[in-house]
C-alpha cells in the first residue's frame, strides 16, 4: 500500500483532534482510501504536548518551517490559525512542492488568491473543507455535489459561538450580556468574544462559500458585517410572537447587478429547518436552480468533528496527488481562468423584508403616518403588531413586517418615521429572509 | 475545452429534467468543470418525446443498445429504471468501456455487486447519486466527505410519497387512505403504490447507503421492510402528545453482531432535525464516530433535483474518466477487495425502544400486571399515558414508551401481555430512534 507521510503544523484541539482521528480510524480510513496515510512529523511550540499526543510515534519539532522543507513530507496540515506566520509556512510550503491542507477561514479568506496561484504555478493541492462548518462537507456538496447547478443563494448558520448565544438568548429570555458570561464559563465563547460576536469570523466563512458558489476570488475584505452585540432580547421575543427566529446568517446572493455578502442577524420562519438549528450547530443552505434548497447539518467546531474535514481532505489529497492538474476539483469550484471578479454590493443596494420596531405615542393617526411613509416609498407591509402600552406609559412598541426592497429605500423610510414627533427614539431594524423556493 | 459524448437512456421525468439541466447552465458546468459536456444521442421508445425535448440538437433513436454500442459516446446515462432491460443495457454499456450514470436504486441494491464487477474488470465509472434521495448528494457526502470517521449509523427519510402521506396524516388528522387518495390525485403518488407504502423503495436506498457507510455488498433481500399501510391516525396523535414524530425511516447500524438494515415507521424526539422533514423533502442523517451527527436536506425526487445528481456525476466522471483507477473513489467508498459481507441481523435480534399501545379494562392492577412482565424481561419503561376511557367505555388505552432492548425480548413481552385476560386484542408495537449523540 502507497505510503503518505503528512507533516502536522500545530497539535492543539483541532491539531490533536486530527492526530487521534487519523490514529484511531487508520485501518478503517486505509480500506477506504488504499493508501496509509500517517503524520510523521509534528510542529508546536509545545513540545511536551507533542510529545504526550504523538506518544513516540512521529518526530517532533518546535520549528514549522523544518516540517514545510522536509523532503520526506509529501502534505502539509497547517492547524496554527491566524494569517501571518501561517501564510508563510503555507506559502513555503507549496513552493517546496508540497500538497496543503488547512482549516485556516481566514488565510483563505484574505489571502485565498495570492496562495492558489502559488498552489496552481507548482501543480499542488490546496485543500480547506475544514475552514467552513468545521465537519460538515459543505465544500465537498457546493464544490462537486452541486456541480450541475447554477447557485443562486447561500445562507448559512457558520458560527457556533453566535448560535449558542441566541438560542440561549431565546430559551431562557436572556440578555446578550448574561449569556456571553455563560458562554464565556462553558468554554463556547472566548475570553475576547469580539471575532465571533461581531460576525467576523462567520464572514470569513461566507467569503469562502460565496466564492465557492459563484465562482469569483474570496472577497472578505467587501463582506458587510454586523454582529449580535446589539441585539435586544425583546426583538427575539417579537420575533417569536410573529413566527420567526433569529439567527446570526452569513448570506451570499447572486443577482444582475453583482453579489450579496453578509453577515447579520436575521429572522426566519420557524417553519424553515434551519430556524430549528439551536445550540452550537451548524447548518448551511444552499439554493441550486435545479436541485432547490439543499441544507446540511452538523457541528461546526470541536477537535474530532473540525479534524473529520482534515482527514477527508488528507483522503483526498491521497488519492489525486498524482493525478493530472485537470482531474482535480478547482479550487475555488470553477477552472482558475473562469473566476471572475464580481462586483460586492455595498450594504444599501441589497434587497431585503425587514423587521422594525417603533416607539409610538398611543395616539389616533400615528401608523396612519407610518404606513404612509412606507407606502410612498412602495415599501408594502407583510404584519404589524401594536402593542398595549404597559401601565401608566404612554407609548408602545409597533412591530412592522415588509415585504422586499432595497435598504436604501428603507432607511429613507426609516428616517422619515424617525421624524415624526409621535416616534420616540431610534428604530430598531432587522432583515428577514424566507428562505424558501 | 475536452468534449464528452453523452447518451442518454429515457427522456422521462428525470431523462427530461437531465436534458434540460445539462443543456440550460451548459456554460456554468463547462466553467466548472473545464469540459465540454453533452447529450449526443437520446433513445426512448417515445420518439416523438424525445424529438420535442431535445429540438433537433441531439440524434435520436429508440433502440437504447445502439447507443450503448455506438463508439462516439463517452457515458451512458441510464434513466430507464427496472432492473431487467436496465441491466442488460448497463452490462452492456460497460462491456463496450462506457462509463455509466444511473438514477436506478433497484438496480444498484439488486444487482451491484455484479455491475461494479464487471465495471471494476473494464476499469470504468459507474456513478449513482441520484440513485439515492434525489437531488442530496448524500453518496458523495458518505463516500468522500465523512471518510475520516467509523460510520456507526445511518437514518433516512428517503421516500418523499409516504413522507408526505405521513405528515399530512399528522397535519390534517386524516387517515392514511384518505391521504393516500390525495397524494394520488396531486401525482405524490403512483397508481400502484405498493413501492412507496410498503417501504421497497426506501429499502433499496437504505442497501446501498448501509454498503457504503459499512463496506459491504448491497444487501436489499435481507432488509426489513415494513411501511405504512397499518399506520393508525391515533398513534400520530399519540405520539405527537409524547413529544415525538413518526417517520418512515430507513435504519442502518453497525454493531459487533453484525448489521441492521430496516425500513418501517418510526417515532422520533420532535426537537431532532429530521423530525421537522415535511412534505416530499429527503433528508439523512449519518453518525461518523468523529463528527457526530451531520444531516442532508433536499427534494428526494422530481425532474431538476435528481437531475442535479445526475449531471453532478457527469461532471465527476468526466473529470475522472481518464484517471488511473486507484485515484477514483471507489464504487462503494472502499477499496473493492475491502468489501465485508457483514451479516445483516434478523428483525428479531435488532435493538431499539419502542412504543406500545394497548387497550385494556378500566380496573386496578391491570398496569402492575403489565410492568411486571415488562420488568422480569428487564424492559425498562420510559413513560407512559393512561387515557381516560370514553363516555360508556370500559376500556382505555395505554400507552408505554420503553427504553432500548431486544426485538425478541419485547415480541415475548408482548406476546404475555396479550394473554392478560385485562387486555383487549393486539398491541400496536412501534420502534423509536432517539438519534441524538
Amino acid at each position: 500500500m502507497k505510503s503518505i507521510n503528512v507533516g502536522l503544523l500545530g497539535i492543539g484541539t483541532v491539531g490533536g483532534g486530527t492526530y487521534t482521528v487519523l490514529t484511531r480510524n487508520h485501518d478503517e480510513i486505509a480500506r477506504r482510501s488504499g493508501r496509509d496515510i500517517r503524520i510523521t512529523r509534528v510542529a508546536d511550540r509545545n513540545l511536551e504536548l507533542a510529545r504526550q499526543v504523538t506518544q513516540g510515534k512521529a518526530d517532533v519539532t518546535d520549528d514549522a518551517f523544518a516540517v514545510v522543507s522536509d523532503p520526506a513530507i509529501d502534505v502539509v496540515v497547517e492547524l496554527i490559525g491566524g494569517y501571518t506566520i501561517a501564510r508563510e509556512l503555507v506559502l513555503q510550503a507549496i513552493a517546496n512542492g508540497k500538497h496543503v491542507v488547512t482549516a485556516n477561514k481566514a488565510l483563505i479568506a484574505l489571502h485565498g488568491k495570492e496562495i492558489f496561484a502559488a498552489a496552481r504555478a507548482k501543480g499542488v493541492i490546496v485543500a480547506f473543507e475544514a475552514a467552513v462548518a468545521g465537519g460538515i462537507p459543505i465544500i465537498k456538496a457546493l464544490r462537486e455535489g452541486l456541480s450541475a447547478n447554477r447557485i443562486e443563494w447561500i445562507a448559512g448558520i457558520i458560527n457556533g459561538t453566535t448560535n449558542f448565544i441566541l438560542s440561549e438568548m431565546r430559551e431562557k429570555g436572556l440578555t446578550f450580556a448574561d449569556v456571553l458570561k455563560e458562554a464565556q464559563r462553558l468554554g463556547y465563547a472566548e475570553a475576547d468574544p469580539t471575532f465571533d460576536v461581531e460576525g467576523i469570523d462567520a464572514a470569513h466563512k461566507l467569503a469562502i462559500l460565496s466564492a465557492i458558489g459563484f465562482g469569483t476570488h474570496p472577497q472578505f475584505d467587501k463582506a458587510y458585517t454586523e454582529g449580535i452585540t446589539r441585539l435586544d432580547a425583546v426583538d427575539i421575543k417579537y420575533a417569536e410572537e410573529l413566527g420567526y427566529r433569529i439567527k446570526l446568517l452569513g448570506i451570499t446572493k447572486r443577482s444582475e447587478a453583482g453579489v450579496e455578502l453578509r453577515v447579520h442577524p436575521t429572522l426566519i420562519p420557524e417553519k424553515r429547518l434551519i430556524a430549528n438549528v439551536n445550540g452550537a450547530m451548524n447548518a448551511v443552505v444552499v439554493k441550486g436552480d435545479a436541485v432547490g434548497p439543499t441544507l446540511y447539518y452538523g457541528a461546526g467546531a470541536g477537535a474530532e468533528p473540525t479534524a473529520s474535514a482534515v482527514v477527508a481532505d488528507l483522503v483526498d489529497v491521497a488519492r489525486m496527488m498524482d493525478a493530472a492538474v485537470d482531474q482535480r476539483v478547482p479550487y475555488l469550484a470553477f477552472q482558475d481562468e473562469q473566476l471572475q471578479d464580481l462586483p460586492v454590493l455595498p450594504i444599501s443596494d441589497i434587497s431585503s423584508a425587514y423587521y422594525l420596531r417603533l416607539r409610538a405615542m398611543d395616539k389616533p393617526g400615528v401608523l396612519a403616518e407610518v404606513t404612509r411613509i412606507l407606502g410612498d416609498r412602495d415599501i408594502s407591509i407583510d404584519a404589524m403588531i401594536q402593542k398595549e402600552p404597559e401601565e401608566g406609559e404612554d407609548q408602545a412598541d409597533i412591530i412592522i413586517l415588509t415585504h422586499v426592497t432595497v435598504e436604501k429605500n428603507m432607511d429613507s423610510a426609516i428616517a422619515a418615521i424617525e421624524a415624526l414627533p409621535a416616534i420616540a427614539g431610534k428604530i430598531t431594524k432587522l432583515r428577514m429572509e424566507e428562505l424558501g423556493r
